[in-house]
């Protein structure tokens, strides 16, 4: 795959005494490192080199934090491998490290602006869209083709509008809507209604008799169409056009305007991994979303399955204990639902993630933690929960990628910052998601798919510096209009999907 | 609502000893009816008035099956409402009434025939269309881009291809494929993946690392795109395009031709209930639905939640007791589905489908169940599996609308019956959908959606015979592509909504 000639390993954090030797074939014995480090033996890539002589019983460090010990001496430059390793304890939920109290969000005021659309109710925008919510699947059908005409219709009238969306999904009637767990779909539904990109005009298209009654959605009748009220299909049309004709005309007074860094809110998520994600890409993301934070922006991380395994280095990241044991409480939510279904939790990395040189769970969490980067965790959501504070949080959600995407945008991020290493063409109708591939081979391969390519860090290129910087300028650009990500050039999107751990009926 | 002067009752079963009152605003005291029957008080629009003097403990027969037993004496002409009636005991699932081993369905053999297509294995279709599977949806966005663009360069080419439609889900990844329960959206999908209508052309683009491989759904590694092969978007849009003509021409080739009714597949659905669902609609559509059975075709009923309370008049009309137990079976899963998401059964009928007359849940089942007219049960589906026996079939899905369809879509169907009280503009992508109305009030109001008013029954204006008879025969034209229902002409559809009992990771 890579094309690198020179001997080289990657650092992730300066503490670490393992590497991960990126050379595509590996390095064969005495291979010689530009450091001056010498491989005592062929070590394969995607796995780990010892930095220093390691011993017995010493922690192996790796994203500075430890991911097993040595079972006997390790002489530098030797392979670190599984049987050279023991495994941490799995981490229980009843003895995490507590919150390191002197932790604070160090905030450096920060000049950076970005161009956003300032709403009236305090929270800013990065896209002017007409986002039309629906209270059940029922009236899918209907609102498509209203929306088909509006886009063709009536959008042309409205320059300063980017679009008119309908959030369709497929809750709303025949569900157990008093079921435990039912609030997170009705949650996400109500705060997808009034994501900042909305603009603060809600409009509501229900069918009358269904479950999830529109005024839990909104309480302002007026933004409400049900299409049993209507005379037929022809007079929904026409009303929901027309409905629609008096939002965007106030949309079309929204206009961009010089906003402080710190109103902008990032996810940041991965999907389709490969043994790079956690050394070019995430390590990236992760440079760039402390960069954010210490700007006074807002970070969204999630995952639970994907972070479950690493939990014990994060409870001492969280602020203040409600915080760490929100934290504990929403991995305990999701132990409980996972083992309820009978879902077995080794089998969920699939076989071909688990190559590659990932040598525990442990390490494998952390190659996806390392998308927050290291500041302290200010905040924890549950699914779909607007966000609350500036700073670093942990959003709750499923790792599967378009259920993610649903729940952070319900949460009110502005854009997400998504890295893949196979490659996976997603995208939000509300918020643009900036791809970052892990290696060069992907970038040149999805050319005209991939945003920022990070696997100039595989090939010594760059450095994760560099391209967390670059990506923390894209993101500016993509958030102030002035870059637009592949995905939103072609206009393709993934439909919602709703996260309902309740019952269907 | 109901316009109707002469006094009017509705007698659903010729055993039947209470009728409903279909007046709007009830009757009053000293009505006669054409019968010759005097109404003794006062009874409401929709509620009961007995037909003879019931004694004191004596069954209350309605839809031909005992609804409760009289708690005192009741006079002919009487009110019999709730409180005059013992409600019968719950039905459990252990002690259930036994096959009648004497049933079998009585076909006799029809010389009526439709218009359909004949695919090369057996199967027939009704329409002719170029379905494309999907096995994740990370790839929706690509698909729906490319399915634009086939509709507008490729399609208008082939003048016998009646559309393309993608088949996109939100199953796929980042869900628990090997718990319990996730048999059901895969083979869900890889059963929608070769429905009749789809002529054997399977189309099935997949990402490449996705839980749920391709090669689950079919194992023709020719009908698989895989994104991550391609180089780019814009490659796999040429790709997708590419394929999509070679099948495109294949499906051209295909015309309809006479085809014997017993090819016909029939799923029934009500959605939307109102107090007259029981009366007009759903027992025309129980009787077309006998004349189905009886001319050799196939007729599919489904939601468990709503029959399950009438379940211990189901099992009698097995043909086996290997019939009787999987339907049996079906229920008890659903039971316990339901307990472990701490569902409520009894919270699930809305707070308007308890008004307007019906007494008990057992009365509301049966409502829902006429709708599967009178004939031996000859095999019990589980959700998404083929249909494999001509007759009357129960096809075990959820009640939701869309889940439902979706589902009897997997199993096979041509064609939808769906009958609605309060509305709702509800379509199927791949089979058609006749909706009845309960009231020509609906009918009414919406006049472009409504294909065919069951509120005659109810006026007095036609009888249940002879709106099952028409619906009879209105099934045979659509499905021989002579008529076209509302929906189907404004091209408007609900997406697929998989039922994934399995966790979410």
């Amino acid at each position: 795959m890579i094309q690198q000639k020179q001997p080289l390993y990657i650092q992730v954090h300066h503490s670490d005494n393992v590497a991960i030797v990126a050379n595509a074939g590996g390095v064969e014995e005495g291979t010689s490192f530009a450091t001056g480090i010498i491989a005592i033996e062929r070590i394969p890539q995607g796995h780990k080199i010892a930095l220093r002589s390691i011993e017995r019983g010493e922690e192996i460090y790796r994203y500075g934090e430890v991911i097993g010990y040595a079972e006997e001496p390790i002489e530098k430059g030797a392979w670190v491998h599984e049987a050279r390793m023991q495994l941490p304890i799995p981490p229980t939920l009843d003895n995490l490290p507590l919150s390191n109290l002197s932790l604070n969000a160090q905030v450096e005021p920060s000049k950076r602006t970005f161009f956003g659309y300032r709403n009236s109710n305090g929270t800013v925008g990065t896209k002017n869209i007409l986002g039309i919510t629906t209270s059940v699947q029922c009236v899918a059908g209907v609102l498509g083709y209203a929306v088909e005409r509006i886009k063709k219709e009536l959008l042309p009238m409205y320059e300063n509008v980017d679009d008119v969306i309908s959030l369709t999904h497929t809750y709303g009637c025949g569900v157990a809507i008093n079921a435990d767990g039912a609030e997170i779909p009705i949650r996400t539904i109500t705060n997808l209604s009034q994501h900042p990109n909305f603009g603060g005009e809600v409009l509501v298209v229900g069918l009358g008799c269904e479950k999830l009654q529109p005024l839990v959605i909104t309480n302002q009748e007026n933004d409400i169409i049900s299409l049993q009220d209507q005379q037929g299909f022809e007079a929904n049309v026409r009303e929901i056009m027309k409905r629609a004709d008096e939002k965007l005309r106030l949309l079309n007074k929204r206009s961009r305007e010089q906003v402080p860094i710190h109103e902008l809110v990032i996810g940041v998520q991965c999907g389709g991994s490969d043994a790079f994600s956690g050394v070019s890409a995430n390590p990236a993301v992760g440079f760039a979303a402390d960069l954010l934070v210490k700007s006074g922006a807002t970070v969204l991380f999630s995952e639970v399955t994907e972070v479950r395994d690493a939990i014990h280095l994060l409870t001492p990241r969280t602020v203040n204990e409600e915080v760490r044991e929100a934290l504990i409480r929403e991995m305990a939510w999701y132990d409980d639902y996972l083992a309820k279904g009978n879902a077995d939790r080794s089998a969920n990395p699939s076989p071909g993630n688990k190559k590659g040189g990932l040598s525990n769970v442990v390490e494998k969490a952390l190659g996806s933690i390392v998308k927050s980067g290291t500041s302290p965790i200010v905040d924890v959501l549950a699914p779909g929960e607007r966000v609350r504070k500036k700073g670093l949080n942990f959003a709750a959600t499923p790792a599967s990628d378009f259920v993610c995407g649903t729940l952070q945008t319900a949460s009110g991020i502005h854009l997400q910052v998504f890295t893949t290493g196979r490659g996976t063409p997603y995208n939000l109708q509300a918020v643009p998601v900036i791809k970052v591939s892990t290696t060069t081979n992907l970038k040149e391969k999805w050319h005209d798919l991939i945003d920022l390519d990070a696997g100039t860090i595989v090939t010594g290129e760059a450095t994760i510096e560099e391209v967390g910087t670059a990506l923390f300028e894209y993101i500016l650009q993509v958030a102030s209009g002035e870059a637009v990500t592949w995905a939103d050039r072609w206009g393709i999107a993934n439909d919602l999907a709703l996260f309902n751990p309740a019952p269907v009926t």
